[in-house]
């Protein structure tokens, strides 16, 4: 009885608002979306001050369902194992939002929502946005739900871009902030790694230009490659040789041929396969082009001290040994420019071999780190 | 004047020679190619003695024309700055060889190739093939040439498997040996890399189960996706950041657009465009499936000491730090195998930022080791 009691206390329904009915979002391109909406889930009750909200912002092919079961998928939230009560953010205590980006496509707008101007879906009409839109957009969330300043904003990967933006352009909005497994900018490695993604799912045919959604051929294919080559990125060369090794799938000989004789292979293909179900190829397009336009300081000429200058929240910022993608070198970059401008801000590298995913698996570090955090700063509050 | 000696003295004509005719190559799958065709080039002169031979082993997408014109790219040998008169693998001294590898597109018997069975391209009718089947085939070609003892086998990445496989299966026809940024086997990361570029090559329609010689939709797309994949993975995050970093391809502001914004970008693109010109898809597929299942040590029961044990050739073993492909720790393993078992073997790491591609490019360190071993070796035959 009591899991169930804590389910029920945990469990949130999909919400979904309509923003910037009134003025219009205007988006670092120089176009604007008149009205947007935002697909977001809430875990506790916002209390009487307004003091205990936590905003967590999702990764790259993340969503709302932070801590609750996918609707797709039917798997449990992304980050149940950091969610809930008595976690790390804690749910009998903070009011957790987890809203889905703009762009994604998880009911959030995005290029597969219909523009109400035509009538149609989007697709590749829909505007190129950056991680600074995609934060414009949490803050309308934010002021809609009645919150003047957020206890916490985390996220790993791209979210922690998401919480960077948070702190350089709404500072006085956030008390505290845990950016994990980040950078400031995106390295031409992590360019690379994107562009792949994308021109594997432009060189599929049924992609069509970004014109899909009614047709029954979708560019799977493409978007199945593109999330394989993105799943060897998140995990470490160890974690791959202690998990696979050359271990062969269901059998005991080479098989002499092009099909999975290999455990790697089976999973990457599992992997790409069960994606496609649940992600939209052109979102997938759009949300990599943002990470890759994403420079903290671009709209300060580079400089991260003007960046953070008007930046005065308590800081953890996360980074793990076997994270090549954004390596802890990038994570203390961060950790610098803050220490330079006497942000209160600790760092903690963890040790594992768990890759860039480490921040979405069950890891004790991070558990600890987090609840650690989370509770002396509300503690001190 | 001078230079047009040397270059008369170093280009070599394109031969192909028909080998197996007499008995079939019986391959590690069971079956058997009758008669294979051999496409290779040798610059310098066999000696009365035969003993300056030396065969060189390409990689992956590499083939004969180490140190001559490529007749499709018009492009300077691969490895012109290390083979040619005066160069470590010097012309004017040496005899040397250098064959496509079967399962290749550039003469050798291939997919591309007709079956003088049917009359057609072989397309995936073509078997399976491993690293040891292509040195098994390289033997004939050595055997047809008169060379009873090779002064020197070497090869960086793929070319270094078949150097090892040289070392284990042929041990007494090896003099001395330079296996350059290669492994025992191939590691969960890199077969999963290699799958990658696999289903990025199936996941084109134009593929068609591999039936497209005459077809004029060919898996352009697919092909070129998988080069980029691979591009990326030959190149270490240091060298991208210091050849491409962020900078913007010909413009001076971001364009908002799935265009190539970044250098980086244009770069890959390139990449993957002009690869397509020079290989063949199918042969993708059948290389990188023989180096996933490439362990030299398989026909051993796994171990490494019992699959050198009769090697007595003199070895140099050469990785570079920057490679993750192929790091240091997996050359490191055949140098201790080789020191357990007293062969004479020296182990140079080569500090570079060049990633795995290194073996490929103007390194003055790889040019004074080979040149340095090769010199001592052959004064002391």
């Amino acid at each position: 009885m009591l899991g169930g009691f804590f389910l029920v206390k945990q469990m949130s329904e999909n919400k979904i608002v309509e923003l910037a009915k009134e003025q219009a979002l205007v988006l670092d391109c120089g176009k604007s979306l008149k009205s947007i909406k935002t697909a977001y889930t809430t875990y506790g009750k916002l209390n009487a001050t307004k003091d205990n909200a936590i905003l967590i912002c999702h990764a790259l092919t993340g969503d709302q369902y932070v801590a609750s079961k996918h609707p797709i998928t039917k798997k449990e939230g992304w980050w149940s194992y950091i969610v809930g009560p008595e976690k790390p953010i804690d749910t009998n205590k903070f009011f957790v939002v987890c809203p889905n980006v703009i762009g994604g496509c998880m009911g959030s707008t995005g290029p597969k929502e219909v523009n109400s101007e035509t009538g149609k879906e989007y697709g590749t009409d829909f505007p190129v946005i950056t991680i600074a839109d995609m934060v414009r957009a949490q803050k309308l969330l934010i002021d809609y739900l009645g919150i003047e300043k957020i206890f916490c904003v985390t996220g790993g990967s791209m979210g922690g871009m998401l919480v960077l933006e948070w702190l350089s352009k709404f500072p006085k909005m956030v008390h505290s902030a845990i950016p994990i497994a980040t950078a400031t900018n995106h390295s031409a490695q992590n360019i690379a790694l994107n562009e792949l993604a994308r021109q594997s799912i432009m060189a599929d045919p049924n992609w069509n230009s970004g014109n899909y959604y009614n047709s029954d051929n979708k560019p799977l294919k493409g978007l199945s490659v593109a999330r394989m080559a993105a799943h060897i990125s998140y995990l470490s060369k160890d974690a791959l040789h202690s998990k696979f090794g050359r271990n062969l799938q269901d059998k005991n000989s080479l098989d002499y041929s092009f099909d999975a004789d290999f455990q790697i292979e089976s999973y990457l293909r599992h992997q790409g396969f069960t994606f496609v179900d649940r992600f939209d190829a052109n979102s997938y397009l759009y949300i990599t082009r943002a990470m890759d336009y994403f420079d903290v300081s671009s709209s300060n000429n580079g400089s991260l001290i003007e960046s953070f200058k008007n930046t005065s929240s308590k800081v953890l910022c996360i980074s793990f040994t076997s994270d090549w993608l954004y390596p802890t070198s990038e994570n203390k970059k961060i950790v610098k420019v803050f220490n330079a401008l006497g942000i209160n801000v600790s760092f903690i590298e963890i040790e594992t071999d768990g890759g860039h995913d480490s921040f979405l698996l069950e890891e004790p570090k991070l558990f600890e780190a987090m609840q650690g955090f989370i509770k002396s700063t509300y503690e001190n509050l």
